[in-house]
């Protein structure tokens, strides 16, 4: 009689926490400390900084840069940058004159707690600092490509086409063009950066940045769909919001199960192209898998 | 009989006028054109940018620059960023939740026009753009130094004070905190990458850094002292609006006499320094004498 030895399911949940902790302790050594002058704005960063997060992006980053053999200590102030541009932009997203929330992962936005004008000063100090982080791997390509990434062709540029077509009918190509800057952008250098400050070649590189992309698109679609079916535990915030500000989502174009099947088919290409790199790529897979998931 | 040749008098107006447009016309190949999509926002950080600005900052640069023997097109991308710093504040600053202006250099500001949301957004894209363009230099060093110039300890950290303190009983050192922050940070980061961009010597850039400081110092408490004397065609805006808003300003904590004593003195130091170089440095010493002359 053979003994069948079934590996063990890879720990997601043990994994993003590690990792999380790793960038919470990293970011904690990296931001300015609470009570240096002007304590309120440190203190303003750190609040949202430290406003529980998933710490997705910066985990992206370093699970590429750990498949290409990189030390956690090389990627990590390229990931906290990465992070600090994501939170960045949470900021001035939920400003009064862009998205109006009030509420983010169960907590008030930082415009609620410390007022619209230190609201926007310090989500423009995490964009610079976000590039003295980045600018520590050494590499000009790394600011060159992310400052890209979070410009008027990647982020900003979609959250532009995000504001402006609220309340317009909008195609599937507009709601494409949208989420692929909005969101999409900055996952995709997550793991582009992740690579490159890895070493890794010209191919692998071009896969994990086809992979990226496919799962930024993932994200933002099952973003879409968690804002319509999703309870307000679950969101941190209110459900529906999408609708009442009339947003251009996936949902809204195509429907609740095609939005579902689109997401679907983006994890599918991404794991494709991840596994195409030859490398470990299982946590990255079952990252991917878990996005597509996670409504259930 | 022996002719004395008298030196003709530098042509500072011809000089300022010569780099500005090298500057506008560097800035326009670097900017995405206004019929890009997004349009909206190419065309918001085109109406900033390109609304009559005296290019200061990026002129500061390549006057160090051509100093210490670089060529313009070594120069331009970082005088180009440093531009795109100073603009971004500008439009952040002008926001209605932070000094609420209408008007600067005579047009009405970027909120009035394209409204908050894009003006917010225009603001952070430059803010990135700046870091694309810094880091054209090459010079890993440059970003970060810049990055720290305009980041809490620095240029936001400046404008966090000067927000907190309207309305408040400011000391000297109170005034002195702000201005160094809010303003010479970039002004002295700007004669410094001049000079690292030129591959200078540690203490030439030491120097040029040093004489940043002081001119940043003048040109700051001379923009008070303007706000109080000047007309509104002068300034391009309303006088007064610093005691309107109980602005934390040189004239209000010394006084006007002293305030001009003051900016003489930092010109002075400035020139030292600037001279020390050993650098050909008649056009900055002149734009340092323009600085605290301005108001005749």
């Amino acid at each position: 009689m053979t003994a069948t030895v079934r590996e063990p399911a890879f720990d997601l949940a043990g994994y993003l926490e590690c990792h999380a902790e790793n960038v919470d302790r990293a970011l904690d050594k990296y931001l300015p400390s609470a009570n240096l002058r002007p304590e309120s704005i440190h203190d303003a960063i750190r609040y949202s900084m430290f406003a529980g997060g998933k710490r997705l992006r910066p985990i992206l980053a370093i699970a590429v840069g750990e498949a290409c053999g990189a030390e956690l200590d090389v990627v990590m102030p390229v990931a906290c940058g990465l992070e600090m541009l994501h939170v960045y932009s949470m900021i001035h997203d939920d400003l009064p004159c862009m998205d109006d929330d009030d509420l983010r992962r169960g907590k008030p936005t930082l415009h609620k707690v410390y007022g619209e004008a230190l609201a926007i000063l310090a989500g423009d100090a995490l964009n610079a600092m976000a590039f003295e982080m980045l600018v520590e791997s050494g590499d000009t390509e790394i600011v060159k490509e992310v400052a890209q990434a979070v410009g008027t062709l990647g982020m900003i540029g979609g959250q532009v086409v995000d504001v402006e077509s609220e309340g317009c009918d909008v195609t599937g190509e507009d709601v494409e063009y949208i989420h692929r800057r909005k969101t999409a952008a900055l996952i995709r250098v997550s793991l582009w950066s992740g690579a490159r400050v890895a070493g890794a070649d010209e191919q692998t590189i071009q896969l994990f940045s086809d992979a990226g992309w496919a799962l930024g698109m993932a994200y933002q679609i099952i973003d879409d769909v968690l804002d319509v079916i999703g309870t307000p535990e679950q969101l941190g915030k209110a459900s529906g919001a999408d609708e009442i500000h009339q947003k251009a989502t996936f949902p809204k174009v195509f429907g609740l199960d095609e939005s579902r099947r689109q997401a679907e088919e983006y994890a599918d290409e991404a794991k494709a192209n991840l596994i195409a790199t030859g490398a470990e790529v299982s946590p990255l897979c079952t990252i991917a898998d878990y996005i597509v998931t996670r409504y259930h």
